[in-house]
């Protein structure tokens, strides 16, 4: 791994639908300069592109020129790492086929890597986080929804065609909840994720009318992961069972994922992260449980060790280490 | 691949409950010599070294002597590729950990590696079968009980310890069927095995006694995959039905496997296939169903074109191509 040692600096940039990020990283995951531009804002390539080029050349002469840059990392999503591409991405601005790795580099002279975020999370993690120095980890972010980064022999599994990892739309429950989106009927994502916290909320509430819950306080609108957790550490018992009903189906969903490919860790990133024990304990108990008696006790089940905010650009930028 | 034009042979090893059967294989899959000696008659492992090495060193004579074997590969329930050993294998006569790669080695005088059997069928498509070529495929084994191995970038995926690829074991139908065995509910292998198409079809029997069936002039001992199969041929309704069920669940669990990994081709093989369309009609079509629009239509449901008495001795060899 002497990539490493580099002194130069990695230009990591995660494209969300509403903004860009971006930061100037070194090998250790320190960043430098940061900065932001509007996704949203240009409905053409090209124009965003050029805002982001903006963007991005004072900084890069401001440490010193290109020659101080490895390279550059976009986190995007619907992002394929094989042709650098976004792929029809549903969320944002630019429809169809957009080779976006390949028009960074060319825009701004300097070897560009893409791939989707959930991926980009994994490689960040393995570079900076938790999962330095494992060969075989699963990396699960649970956000809106849920994504997925799978590392097997020390790289991200991306599979035939680019897409491999998008385990938040594995069927855990069969028959079960229909998701908002794909209409896929019991897919882990309607339950892990923040949405999906929600939902279950929702749903004891009215399959439990006569149950007292702190929950009832709020119209339901009002009710999202984060009042679920007050009312949870309240000691609130309806909002107690959503997280361990969660931590079940996402502790079997869990399972399965270690059968097939026996990670040495599960890292768990993202918003309902913050739930701390009250997600991590049942998942891990329903882990084991479910797992083959070969398999149990031997998954770690780690925290993400990066700063959410950061996160995204650390992912974004740990691509360039890998680039050849 | 320079090592598939080898003219040496290779000594594939497949090891069972009951016999073990081995062959000698050329680059292409040919077996020339062929052999067996029982398994459970060898209580001590010495004694098995024994017969094995009695039964092979005449035929490493035969074709020239050590200098025209490359190496031995060995196929064994509860094997580990890492280190080559048998580790607490229920049904094999010795107990614990056995190192029987280099046990082998020692006692023949000739490189050897093990891996267990599910995974030797894998290495066996991509050597000579129906994955020549493929980099990212899942080899699903539909016997008594259900195998998989699992191929990403090329290679089998062995996880952290040696022991990824327990798809048969992965829940697929949380809270169904108990296995005999492991205790789990709703594992694969419960459903989409020779012994998981029997289970259906007494249920489908005592859950609609009503229900004219073939299968009624049967006693349940004697109804087996192979009389559902018959029945079935016949146009018994029920005994399609369980084929139908039967297929339905693989597909769904087929379908999360493609959206871990996303392999060119998902390979079928076993007992089970023997039903053909009756089986592979439904998997297809539920499959497709539970799958992201991003993943459908794209990936191959393949019949292993390995002859299935062959394939063990096959797979096994086919390790040996891949010793460095």
């Amino acid at each position: 791994m002497s990539v490493r040692v580099s002194k130069k600096l990695a230009i990591g940039i995660d494209i969300g639908g509403t903004n860009s990020v971006f930061g100037f990283v070194d090998h250790r995951g320190n960043i430098s300069y940061r900065g932001a531009i509007s996704t949203k804002r240009y409905k053409d390539i090209n124009e965003y592109l050029n805002a982001l080029a903006e963007a991005i050349e004072p900084l890069i002469e401001q440490v010193g020129g290109r020659d101080h840059i490895q390279g550059i990392g976009i986190g995007a999503p619907n992002g394929n790492y094989y042709n650098g591409a976004i792929e029809y991405a549903p969320n944002l601005p630019w429809k169809g086929f957009i080779p976006l790795a390949d028009l960074v580099q060319s825009k701004l002279g300097i070897p560009a890597a893409l791939t989707n975020d959930a991926n980009a999370a994994a490689v960040g993690e393995m570079t900076y986080g938790s999962a330095i120095g494992m060969k075989h980890f699963i990396m699960i972010t649970l956000g809106t929804g849920v994504g997925s980064g799978i590392v097997i022999d020390g790289k991200v599994v991306y599979g035939h065609d680019g897409f491999a990892g998008e385990l938040g739309h594995t069927i855990t429950i069969p028959g079960g909840r229909k998701h908002w989106s794909t209409g896929a009927e019991g897919s882990l994502e309607t339950y892990a994720s923040a949405t999906g916290v929600r939902l279950t909320a929702l749903e004891f509430l009215s399959k439990f009318p006569d149950k007292n819950s702190l929950l009832r306080n709020y119209n339901p609108e009002e009710i999202d992961s984060k009042v679920i957790y007050d009312c949870a550490v309240e000691g609130d018992e309806l909002a107690n069972n959503v997280f361990d009903y969660t931590g079940k189906v996402l502790g079997l969903a869990l399972a399965n994922f270690v059968m097939f490919s026996s990670p040495e860790a599960v890292v768990l990133f993202g918003g309902l992260m913050k739930a701390g024990d009250l997600i991590t304990k049942p998942t891990k108990e329903a882990m084991e449980k479910h797992l083959l008696p070969i398999f149990q006790n031997k998954v770690k089940l780690l925290k993400s060790e990066l700063k959410e905010s950061d996160a995204a650009i650390l992912g974004a930028s740990a691509l360039v280490w890998e680039l050849k």
